[in-house]
């Protein structure tokens, strides 16, 4: 049994930091090297904070630990949120504020996956979310999705999951808009995924992280509001897309009452609450949503369209997130993938590689488009196309 | 196989929250009711919140992700604390900023203990500690131990765990300042609970949430400082306690540079990393606190001596914490304990059922002294005095 100086062995099965061989160099080059790599925004939150002394004053137990599934007000504007924007007729005792979406996927695979479970995972997918499983025991089943949809938005869905369903299938982790391939799902593949689930009566982890990111007029749907699948979705949201704080560690859950009971008993056990100040603080931006998140799209799909159009790679323009990813093999020129990468940060860019998103996909890279102000994307896009031998 | 609509099975194995029981009956009592069941404080924090639209002007990177390991600032200001007012030689490396004390420990456990690994779980003990433990699939092995140390300061602490101890045996759980007993252990304590560990190789997790709030002049000492014993402890320190800001989650743990990365990586697979403005704001409080956590201290002892003496039971009177925990059987007069605990609530008080701390404790009490303003605290004791027939 492991003592002193050993570990658990579950520390060993989960894979180290995406980024951490690349550290030392990154480092090394310091200010010169434009991250884009990352998940973020380089902006400020496009809203004021509404942070001052008489904020506080108004607010007494700002300090003080909340109840345990979040600031009732905060909840409540969520309540009108979900309504609103997406189509949801719930209440307060069908939310759960977290410490971001990471923290909502991460409780949801503890109460939701036993050891020994299969999760059909849909790739590309976001890499921290394989290691939640591993942490859990359960096991990923990866199913390569959101590219394929690009390329034949007509797939079989219900014949093609099917093909990889066990005895010992729990669940599906779904994530529309997708990180990192930027597919948004139509209300065609939603329903047939929908139908999936039903008939084989598996829980859907409903990722909805760039919910509000969309670009070309799309919708985000949920697929929790479509017939019959409220009861067997957990939709999780978060305040580090749309709401530019990723720096805030917050998001919040959505599902059925019991459900949600189940999931706040493990994450009291993780980290006992989210933040209450931060609940405060996303009161009004919320309620202002509509002021600030559309202009924000349009900067960004710009951004987009910026990079679309000056990178001389064959690139799937995204449907939302930030993010472009594609394959990279027709421009090594006989080099090996790893030397184009570290071509990359050599010459002053951090790209994601695209290994990280799934099997299939060791020859693709994730860009993030608004990782660093546009005239420093302007030079890694330079930068780019130099190491890919595109003039 | 569990799928919709069954949850995972370890969600049966955690209690539910504390408190969910008497949720009704506190609702209905509404404002009249005197919340002593909690573990915090009814002040704001005692000193100036630097958050003004300078502040983040200076902060640019405030809305965004940080380092993993949390903010370099702010684990700096840290390793200075800790040498000055704590004992040990570290540096950032050995820092990780955590989601408050619940999410260090939750991570730490996650990170040391294998499935059927048996930790000694030193009581009575904060409860959400065994749920944690039972989420690792690993087993809670209770040792009344604080209390005892009252009672008998001289206790063989060596013979004494050796009979809880099996090959199983992975960790021991301390927690000085002890919530709920307030037991702050000494040297000699410390140095036979160090010697225990070396002997016998286990890991020691060490919460010292309420580092800090000490009384009459004690120090707590960190037992990761005594002689050989660095590498085997992971130190959990907060901002909930003597920081008086549980509303923002954050705390932060200290260890070897290696044991430090393996709960990095399970805690990104959690929640990623605690916020970013949470931890900029908490540097300049670091820096100031000599100013003003001894003035705390001295408010919270007050606090201690008035209820010490008012309230008419038997009550060893804490050396650190802001809790009193004591039996009450003698004072039951035929009543059955949870008629009492209702009938406390009935006149408008919560307290915390001892049993929640340790199954050796179901015949005590834990109150909070901190939780609501003097006045209201007054009240709070004439009505406990009351209910247990004290005139």
């Amino acid at each position: 049994m492991p003592k002193y100086p050993d570990f658990a062995e579950r520390v060993d099965r989960v894979p180290a930091s995406v980024f951490e061989k690349f550290r030392p160099k990154m480092k090394e080059k310091g200010p010169v090297l434009i991250h884009l790599h990352i998940g973020d925004t380089y902006m400020p939150p496009a809203y004021e904070l509404p942070m001052d002394a008489a904020f506080l004053k108004k607010r007494p137990y700002f300090n003080r630990y909340c109840n345990t599934f979040g600031v009732e007000r905060f909840r409540r504007v969520l309540v009108e949120k979900l309504s609103e924007d997406n189509g949801f007729s719930v209440n307060v005792d069908n939310l759960l504020a977290t410490s971001g979406a990471t923290n909502a996927l991460s409780a949801s695979v503890m109460t939701l996956l036993n050891p020994g479970n299969e999760i059909l995972v849909l790739t590309p997918c976001w890499p921290f979310f394989p290691g939640m499983v591993k942490l859990a025991d359960a096991k990923v089943v990866e199913v390569p999705f959101y590219v394929k949809l690009y390329e034949k938005p007509e797939l079989n869905i219900d014949e093609y999951l099917q093909s990889h369903l066990t005895q010992r299938t729990a669940a599906i982790y779904l994530n529309t808009p997708n990180n990192p391939s930027g597919k948004v799902l139509n209300q065609n593949q939603l329903n047939s995924l929908a139908r999936f689930a039903r008939q084989n009566h598996l829980w859907i982890i409903s990722d909805e992280a760039y919910d509000g990111l969309l670009f070309d007029g799309r919708k985000n749907i949920s697929i929790a509001t479509l017939p019959g699948m409220f009861g067997q979705t957990i939709s999780i949201f978060t305040f580090s897309k749309s709401f530019m704080f990723s720096g805030l560690r917050l998001g919040y859950l959505v599902g059925d009452h019991q459900l949600v009971q189940s999931v706040n008993k493990t994450m009291v056990h993780q980290l006992y609450s989210p933040s209450t100040l931060s609940q405060y603080m996303m009161v009004e931006p919320v309620k202002q949503r509509h002021t600030w998140i559309p202009g924000l799209c349009r900067q960004y799909q710009d951004l987009r369209d910026m990079f679309c159009e000056k990178m001389k790679v064959k690139v799937q323009s995204p449907e939302g997130t930030y993010f472009l990813f594609f394959p990279i093999e027709e421009y090594l020129a006989g080099r090996d993938y790893w030397e184009v990468i570290d071509a990359f940060l050599e010459e002053g860019v951090s790209v994601a590689p695209g290994g990280d998103f799934g099997a299939d996909f060791d020859h693709y890279i994730r860009i993030c488009f608004t990782g660093e102000p546009p005239e420093r994307l302007e030079k890694a896009i330079e930068r780019l196309n130099s190491v890919l031998l595109l003039k």
